[in-house]
């Protein structure tokens, strides 16, 4: 399973790309970012993000796009120029029929360092760690972007877990009903 | 000269494309609405919306696009979603090297109307008048659109006025100057 996590932004894109193992285990395929042309309009810019992602979808092949959610509260201009560079990225993974996993800074923090509220460099420590790096990715936006397909990762496993623990609940409660009472499955 | 004028929305991106004579006579070429799938996923919208424009400048080829700018303030929520479907328009436009212009609301209505406080009946009556409809374009997302595509004709045409102004001007203060004085031009 291959994750390609996105931070999206009109000026530095960070992305990360990260394979999950049938044993669960994670290990970093790449990361870095995509800087758009200085000084270059808004449209361009928007060409030069979803070039780069293009770029990384191609050699990479990921089955899967996480990106941040859309919950925070910034100014409305803000919003709407990051929703360009936003925008970019989801048209890339629409294109190839990929499905986009959203979670929101808190659930990422969450996942990663246990708390909603980690700081910045909690992130860069537990993604380092996890992923048993030497330092953590370099710079900011592409840590931020491998935790959140690290995110990704873990949320999966949760769910796993929790469609295990399901199916021992209801294995269990099977083994325990009386043999004439069965019949409804 | 051909404008594309388009105004972006997840759910309906109208657009409109007006062509402007040497007589600078404007005549409407097509308009229309983009209508994304209801209950979609944001990420197959902004795809919609770019295979759509996509569509429209494959078919009548403009020298340039013309979207309302980032100028209004919404909730920062609607404002980035919004930006998603914008940054889909601009990077169909940047993909081609096709210019971008941008106008604010007031500037659009202040071209059409004459006034930057315009009602948008007033713009739907301007518009069908102006290009010698027989009713004004629908639904009103298509009109918005053909009014930001006029709004770009009627600023070049501005444009163009001021620069022959400026020509003669300079043209009579040259005719003015006494020739002993000439030299630095």
């Amino acid at each position: 399973m291959i994750v390609l996590g996105v931070d999206p932004g009109t000026a530095t894109t960070g992305y990360g790309v990260v394979a999950r193992g049938r044993d669960g285990a994670v290990s970093l395929l790449e990361c870095g970012v995509i800087r758009t042309t200085p000084r270059s309009d808004l449209a361009r810019r928007v060409a030069e993000i979803y070039e780069g992602i293009e770029e990384v979808l191609t050699r990479r092949t990921p089955e899967i796009v996480a990106v941040e959610g859309i919950f925070y509260s910034r100014n409305a201009r803000t919003a709407m120029v990051l929703g360009h560079a936003r925008g970019a990225v989801l048209l890339a993974a629409a294109q190839r029929e990929l499905p986009v996993a959203e979670y929101s800074p808190a659930e990422v923090k969450h996942a990663i360092v246990g708390s909603g509220r980690a700081t910045k460099e909690q992130i860069q420590f537990m993604v380092q760690r996890l992923l048993r790096l030497k330092a953590p990715p370099q710079p900011a936006d592409a840590a931020d972007a491998v935790a959140i397909a690290l995110c990704h990762c873990y949320a999966l496993a949760a769910a796993r877990l929790a469609t295990l623990a399901q199916n021992d609940r209801v294995g269990a409660a099977a083994r325990h009903r009386p043999a004439a009472a069965g019949g409804a499955a």
